[in-house]
């Protein structure tokens, strides 16, 4: 186990504006990397926060774009656009959206270990975007964290 | 990037009750919002915990009933209670409830900015009841911040 | 609304090896609350966090193993090997297991309160292989909070 004691707590924050086009996933761990590179904090957590219920966030493989392919396709099949909806004055991309947020995240939270995200060798932080039409999506960055 | 120093952490806790009426979504964002005002944090985080797994949370859009209806719906079907399951002593929904908490989230963490949650416009926080008779929920919502 | 203000936050952090025999659950409920015991933190947050895309977290039921049971092959169907996907150089189990992920969870984060996870009485933290082999899985667990 390994703990530290420090006197000093230090928030820091970003708005992340990602611009879609449409279904789809966008690779924002760079970004979000960056973040918490300038941050310089030793031991801390990351949180992104997206501000939609239509666009989520996963954890996913960063290696083969096939992975985000088969996920694309399949989430059209759980929540299909070809299913009555009640809610549907928007398009019939709409709802699915919703369903596919309600399925995924709203927010994922990564731990800071010696000043860099904890991720695993093959994952990437997404943004999914559900709506079929480009969109600006805006996320929260939240870092807490120590020196 | 906006960043703060700070000498002084608080946390600050409260349980929050929600009685449900069988299986859909109760707002509880007021609610939420009421405990992040009383603490007067200018930064932080605000976790809602659910401690059960057979409801969930999730974040969903905040205007239009129909939305909830049609995620109702649409998990039933995800999660039918026709499916034969082996688990099913406490009656044909208690199964089905246990699926839908696996797919949506025991727990969501939202940033406090300027000392309130930093949810987009239409985001509401939902406890999303999946049991069909009426349930007393028990819920944790941390804050920890900055002044 | 139980507050407390505290001059000094501790970040402890422990790297959890599980080791799993194929799809299914393991249990790291009393793995994670011991980590919390030797923290010796008052109140505080537990992060756990799954460095996979193959591999995830729910928190269910730790009562009647049928529930495990009825949840892994529900999930089977939701995801089944049977589709065809383009993803399948590593095996018909590979990418199954990235959409079982995308809908579970890789992190929870769970409250401490009292110097305990704040976990109702029928909540467990498991692990939620999703390959069909024997897997090294590499987790952690971070803990910030108060004496």
């Amino acid at each position: 186990m390994s703990s530290s004691n420090t006197s000093s707590t230090r928030w820091v924050h970003e708005l992340l504006v990602v611009e879609t086009s449409g279904k789809g996933f966008t690779n924002i761990t760079a970004q979000v990397a960056s973040v918490v590179a300038r941050a310089q904090l030793r031991v801390g957590q990351c949180l992104v926060f997206v501000r939609h219920t239509s666009a989520s966030l996963v954890i996913q493989e960063n290696a083969d774009p096939a992975v985000l392919r088969d996920l694309e396709r399949w989430m059209s099949e759980l929540a299909p656009e070809q299913r009555v909806w009640e809610h549907d004055d928007e398009g019939p991309d709409d709802m699915p959206a919703h369903a596919r947020s309600a399925l995924t995240r709203s927010s994922e939270t990564i731990p800071i270990l010696e000043g860099r995200l904890a991720l695993g060798t093959w994952q990437g932080i997404y943004l999914w975007e559900h709506r079929s039409s480009r969109h600006r999506r805006e996320l929260v960055v939240q870092i807490c964290g120590a020196e």
